[in-house]
């Protein structure tokens, strides 16, 4: 058959792939679309605590409270999430969302602090906000610095913003000059390690605290290129595996501490850093990371007999000693949505979008309750729930609720960019700037 | 038939039942026997530190260290451990155990304590002996304790005694008077609980102490009730729950801490609170604890599924939020059988025994390597291995061994009481004082 002839076939061709791929996009995104609203309305209608303030985030299949216990990440992560969701979905911009954030920071302003001023957060407070455990970390102080960042946007009260940058300080000073303010000791035989969790959490601070604010991402831009180089450090073995811990120098630890790998923490720094690059306009960095924190983690942390993300691996193939190593949790498979969406939105690799499908199909058919809403955190490696409960000490209003608002938000633009149904796709790749969700917020 | 034809009729049945009964005995007497054989010799080849001393836990299926770090409750009980063998059972008197135990307890009394002459000891040592972490409880200095005295039993060198003693004079005052220099903060909302582990690991060390030692005997005896008081207080709901941790007043505490259960821990308080009995001469103590501490766990914890202890419960049937909360984990099972054999033992109710037996074949079943030796660690609920170490940070040389030496103890009484297979066994009950294996040392 002649080219002249061959063309008119290929262009109907591609124009029925780009239907089918609007419709399969399309499908996707009112799905997304409507568990979001189920995922939503479950956490209000269980989780706010009309008395003290704040969520309850110990929550049994049907929303019962079963411990009343208020974890700092989760109040933190809850107010943050309501903030965004009413700043950035217009369904979401109701007062019920607002009041409930705007009481859990007043909590966390209130309570969070072991011993103000001194900066430290508690880990857990009791329901009227006495502290019950600190940890000697800095991520209770990131949550809360993402809440009152977030409630300052949503309010406009600049007391908020001025508790965000003031934490954000003390952060960054436990973390690039003196840590000692944390209490932890300093042990002769404890190696000094980096844990990729720190300079992730650190990144999306940047992100958080640099949104539409030339100002303050100006402060950040440096702390946000020495966090990404920091993250990027963590490839290790030649280039073929991402460690949790390497060594202050950047290189490999012995042991188990060593060889520790969470395949769903580097799919979530994998978009960390997708969306740096975007930032930055660095597409060498961006097919560096899909490579790295997209592809190698999901190649190696996928079983291939039952399905879905192990939480923990060994990078020398050994048995972990974490019990709860084989077992599937609801966020790394969040994060994997985010991650393998974001990575298609960004390059148009269509082998992206197909993992997405993979992951989203495993992660609805698994996690979801269609009878009470919201997400099982807990199956095992067979994917049988192995927990019942909605929420804990470590599941909040949040890893599901920002999977889906993101998730809703990339598939809505793919879905603009492939219209009119009838002309082709443009190249993903080519546009610059790519499609930054947090750009085009309603602020 | 008249009673008169009926009677050598019944002579024969009871003569049949109880050479029945002999012959199972034997069997798992053998059995025990040859695994205790197998189980040593699984750390003999591949846990010693030749250079260092001490030894590797970090043991994977085949015997390989995965890890070199040295967790000082594992070095402790290891040490504790040989020295038992060495001491109890003539075809351990060897000088290799005895030698490595030596090397071990050099290794305890040189870098155990981060900062003497202060008794803190680490939690976790690098191989060389530098702290690498250190928990603010007392179950490091516990398990010191527990290794030094056994060593002066088995070499008479006073060294050891008096490290022993000085280090339970610590451990009491700070479980008794003042814990401040465990190091840990005193939070306004942190629930003044007590777990039940500080009184069991205090009532092991005061049997452990006192063994054929008049003198410290009666100085721990009104520690050694003060403990057995302490763990009956977590006997709560009207008795008809062990819960693991209870107010300072011993009464329940609200919340996921307050519900928390844990079926093996209360077996193994059993089995500590049964010999207590015994030593008090107090049967109606030994009943009670056979009823709250051997059989109510053992109904409500035993999965009528797939067999097999849950590792935690609910006290109200909720769901836990340890992610492991469904695993069977193998020193729940180990210190069930210890528990229903030595209850059977010492009260001659032939349901408990029974009980052993079902324990014991699942036991045996489910855990036991019959190719490389010892034992795996960690199943999930349906029973399949979901870890295929055989040590690790929590497993070393400890609850197998012990479990198979007294086992094997008890299962040889039990045999020579029976004997000669013709008589009728003397009531077990009856004995007084009843056969305890820890009065029948070679010291």
């Amino acid at each position: 058959m002649g080219r002249s002839e061959g063309e008119p076939c290929l262009q109907v061709q591609v124009s029925q792939d780009m239907e089918k791929e609007r419709e399969t996009l399309q499908a996707w995104k009112e799905r997304v679309e409507h568990e979001l609203d189920v995922v939503v309305a479950f956490w209000l209608e269980h989780s706010h605590d009309q008395e003290h303030g704040g969520f309850f985030t110990c929550l049994g299949r049907d929303g019962q409270v079963y411990d009343d216990l208020k974890y700092v990440w989760l109040q933190g992560r809850q107010v943050w999430m309501y903030c965004r969701l009413y700043r950035k979905l217009e369904r979401f911009r109701r007062p019920e969302l607002l009041n409930a954030a705007k009481a859990g920071g007043e909590f966390l302003l209130r309570y969070a602090r072991v011993a103000p001023p001194a900066k430290k957060c508690a880990f857990v407070l009791t329901r009227d906000g006495r502290p019950v455990k600190v940890q000697r970390t800095i991520f209770s102080e990131c949550f809360y610095t993402m809440a009152m960042n977030e409630l300052w946007r949503v309010t406009g009260d600049a007391q908020y913003q001025s508790e965000a940058v003031e934490m954000m300080d003390q952060i960054v000073h436990w973390v690039r000059e003196d840590p000692s303010g944390l209490g932890r000791p300093q042990l002769p035989g404890a190696p000094a390690a980096e844990s990729m969790a720190v300079p992730m959490m650190l990144l999306s601070l940047v992100e958080q605290l640099g949104e539409a604010d030339d100002e303050l991402a100006g402060s950040y831009a440096e702390l946000g290129d020495w966090c990404a180089r920091r993250i990027l450090r963590h490839v290790q073995r030649g280039g073929q595996a991402v460690l949790e811990n390497v060594s202050e120098d950047g290189e490999g630890l012995s042991g188990c501490l060593g060889r520790h790998q969470n395949p769903g923490h580097a799919l979530e720094a994998g978009w960390f850093l997708l969306r740096h690059a975007v930032r930055r306009g660095d597409p060498k960095l961006r097919a560096h990371v899909i490579d790295k924190f997209l592809l190698l983690p999901f190649r190696s942390g996928w079983d291939p007999d039952h399905g879905g993300l192990f939480y923990f691996q060994d990078a020398d193939g050994l048995c972990p000693t974490q019990l709860e190593w084989a077992m599937k949790l609801w966020w790394p498979h969040s994060e994997a949505m985010i991650a393998f969406l974001m990575g298609y939105s960004e390059s148009g690799d269509s082998a992206l979008l197909n993992i997405f499908y993979q992951v989203a199909e495993y992660t609805f058919r698994q996690f979801r309750d269609p009878e009470y809403g919201e997400w099982f955190g807990y199956l095992n490696r067979e994917g049988k729930i192995a927990l019942t409960i909605k929420g804990g000490p470590f599941k909040g209003c949040f890893h599901v609720p920002r999977c889906l608002a993101m998730c809703e938000e990339m598939l809505s633009d793919l879905l603009s960019r492939l219209a009119p149904a009838s002309a082709p796709a443009p190249a993903l790749s080519a546009r610059s700037p790519p499609a930054d969700p947090a750009r085009r917020g309603a602020e």
